[in-house]
């Protein structure tokens, strides 16, 4: 399992997590994720090393912004 | 036409203004309704005057406090 954090600007709530959530979840490789608000911290947890522009791109279309941290 | 205005606490994006307006929309009577998480305001337009508690209780639902304005 390989972890990757990436820092997600503009959420503000729950559902914001749970759009990003959503979103990401479907990535290919992910296996889970934790996500904040507060923090705005994304942790991707996946079989193989994950993606970076998959998973960028995947908060994008929820709606905000992410970057590799 | 009745229109009726209540402040909502708590609602910080747009994800937030769809659960209110999803719990709100359903409350008997209301024909249509403004919400904004900038300001808090909700604007409830309904046939004939709206039960208040019933709206409290919509917005509630969807996780936020509405007092009538």
């Amino acid at each position: 399992m390989t972890t990757t954090e990436f820092q997600v600007t503009g959420m503000t709530c729950g559902h914001c997590e749970a759009a990003v959530r959503e979103e990401v979840g479907q990535v290919a490789g992910v296996e889970s994720l934790e996500v904040s608000a507060a923090t705005g911290r994304l942790v991707v947890t996946s079989s193989a090393p994950v993606d970076d522009a998959a998973v960028v791109a995947a908060v994008d279309e929820a709606g905000y912004v992410a970057a590799r941290a």
